[in-house]
């Protein structure tokens, strides 16, 4: 019988082992080649592993394969002699001793992806995904994706929330509305959810403080720069809070905390794209309609809609915030209530607006939360005053019933976030594999 | 201008607060009435928190609220003086003086939640899932499941993984065959994902070691007590294995990790459910067609087809490997080629079997892993074999031909797992929010 046993094993990546590996020993390691410069008697093969790049060289006479044999593609083994290089990366590089092929590459690769830039469209980008992000720079972003994502998770375990994971096919979804994606479930008509919304909300009087990171689907008919269809979400929802304030408290913890985290972890990464962190000590925060006057003076923009904020309206108080206070966020409160859904609570001292905020980075929206209603009556009623019906909703509604807490929450767009944090300029581009309206692949 | 600033708080649950202060000291705090016994002159009244149940008593004449207002359900507010009782939960009380409500429940509570067992049936339990989930038994095992995902990603993370979100909505999904959700995308047909498999293993090419942790879609026709036709799926994908045991090394490695886990920081909800740990230092491997043997052999049973394996068989391999070696989990090996999808690499030594895995836990399936091909020609070899062809596949395709790395992977059913260290009957016990045929809300 054979056993699968508990042993301790270093863990040493081959780059680590190239570090400490004295210059005259030999050396034994594995990756994808990431280039090949052919120079006659002598060849640059670079190799791509998870933690970087690693220069080995190929000499004529010494190394036992045949110039040529290697390919950018192939995965090899290779064995070698340390030397120390100045001008490879990490001052080290592997003269070839031998080599051996784990598997070859059929075709030439189809994008130049050990350039430092991939200068590529995008459409090309994302229809060969599995080779452009062999590029270092264009993985990357994924990495700090990572971070973001991490951050958030640890942050709210910290401060005892709990991980929940909720269904994504349902009988009805939290926004309603027409940009719901449908389909049959065992002949019974179900959407796919806008967000864990409700869920998260019915958790709140299990565990009093919950979050979910996954996916989310929205069928909106916009092919913008900033939308997809489907999308990561971060969402938290928390009781006993004293107001909205308490939800932006707490995201500025998260980001805080993420910085951090990014600085400590993701430094390779954050250097390769040249990312320099926002400063997020101090986050000003702005009413909506306070928000829409200042940038309609300093700017000269007549306001249009009282009550509602365009695009363009997002971005000058983006660029307000960084001009007035050097900030890269800001939090916009007191939405209209008409802009809100339902279950937003609204503000006591003015009906029309609601106790929510928006957090804008650099003027694009990155986050939606607000108070939401916990009082089963004053739920039902103003269902009622949108001219919704209870149906289907019955099981939220009784989680108010049996009693909950003052709560409330947010909804943060992964994409978005890391897309502002690179100051990229398409969302698609902070997206493993992105779904828009008229890409389902790969 | 107002700002969110960064400001030094002190994270202290009331449960804490209860615990650091001296007897006859005033304390106030926040909770949910979990429930209320009246004894006339004085009265019990359990506030449910996050962190646990704390025992606060309501005086005639000492405390200023009438008898009776506070019921079951509400969300309070109360002001005490702390005293010692070695029959409270944790060994103190707070005598009541002032109480005001956050919040009235509407209604009488439709389950007894207080109870230390909720003996509700399960269907009650899932219809009224907001509030069966407040039994506080009832909530430790989605705790528990917190500590798992947590567990596999930690682990992970530390291994040099990359945590990736790939889309649920596709053109094509991974296994292929009927079980698949279908649906219309801007007039496109789509199909929900069967498991991240395509994606993560075109991932491998870029980070070596990828994982995921999120929703997969089944449209199996199953109603049993261990499908959910949405699950959350812990997948990993790692490349520069030698062999699929390499896999189920990184898995051990894992469950170690968790269990580990645990017992430092879900002590409370472990005891609450009296879970005792399984031993995973040693998990024995065994061959699939040596395990329907020796189970044939033991329990007088006739193999019907040597290369199928029965529910009933995989509970006789898991009671075979318990009575033999004391082993909760046992993997099993060589899986038939025939019963695994088209990227399962076939054992060079006998194509009818593959170098995969299943990783049975108390004679239930709880993972399928196992090593890909990774060679391009040797994929549309097989896919051809099979009869399929390429088409939507192309750039899954594209992704070996631009070279790979051996590699392979692994799938883990969250409920599944959760399911069976809570020693459930119903993995509709594991999951917050159950999907099954019949089963489409809350």
């Amino acid at each position: 019988m054979d056993f699968i046993i508990e042993e301790e094993k270093t863990i040493q990546t081959d780059l680590e082992k190239l570090l400490c590996t004295e210059e005259g020993q030999e050396l034994t390691m594995e990756g994808a080649v990431h280039s090949v410069r052919d120079m006659g008697e002598i060849g640059f093969i670079i190799l791509r592993k998870r933690e970087g790049l690693i220069q080995t060289v190929w000499e004529s006479g010494r190394t036992d394969t045949q110039s040529g044999r290697i390919r950018e593609g192939d995965v090899i083994r290779v064995q070698g002699i340390v030397k120390k290089e100045e001008r490879a990366p990490h001052g080290k590089e592997l003269r070839l001793v031998k080599t051996w092929h784990l598997s070859h590459a059929a075709v030439p690769l189809a994008l130049p992806i050990d350039k430092w830039k991939l200068n590529t469209s995008l459409e090309a980008k994302l229809d060969y995904r599995s080779l452009s992000l062999r590029n270092i720079r264009e993985r990357a972003v994924f990495r700090i994706q990572e971070g973001i994502v991490r951050g958030f998770r640890d942050y709210l375990y910290d401060q005892g929330f709990t991980e929940i994971h909720t269904p994504k096919i349902g009988a009805k979804s939290a926004e309603g509305g027409a940009n719901m994606f449908k389909l049959s479930y065992f002949h019974h008509p179900a959407v796919l959810q806008q967000s864990p919304q409700l869920y998260k909300q019915m958790m709140v009087g299990v565990f009093d403080r919950v979050f979910e990171t996954g996916p989310v689907f929205r069928a909106e008919k916009h092919n913008t720069r900033r939308h997809l269809n489907e999308y990561t979400s971060l969402d938290f929802e928390m009781g006993y809070i004293e107001s909205f304030l308490d939800i932006c408290e707490m995201e500025a913890g998260f980001l805080r905390y993420t910085m951090q985290l990014l600085k400590e972890k993701y430094e390779k990464e954050l250097s390769l794209l040249q990312v320099t962190l926002p400063d997020v000590s101090r986050i000003p925060c702005v009413r909506f309609d306070e928000a829409k006057n200042l940038v309609s003076e300093k700017y000269k923009r007549k306001i249009k809609n009282p009550f509602d904020l365009e695009p363009e309206e997002e971005e000058l108080i983006g660029r307000y915030f960084k001009e007035e206070c050097g900030a890269d966020f800001v939090f916009v409160t007191h939405y209209p209530s008409k802009k809100r859904p339902f279950y937003a609570m609204d503000d006591p001292e003015d009906e029309r607006y609601t106790l929510s905020f928006d957090l804008l980075y650099n003027g694009l929206e990155v986050t939606t939360g607000g108070q939401r209603i916990h009082d089963a009556e004053k739920l039902l009623e103003k269902m009622k005053k949108r001219g919704m019906t209870s149906e289907g909703l019955e099981q939220y509604v009784d989680a108010f019933r049996f009693g909950m807490p003052p709560h409330g929450g947010l909804g943060i767009g992964l994409e978005r976030l890391t897309m502002q944090l690179l100051g990229r300029d398409n969302i698609r581009d902070a997206c493993l594999f992105p779904r828009d309206m008229s890409r389902l692949e790969p």
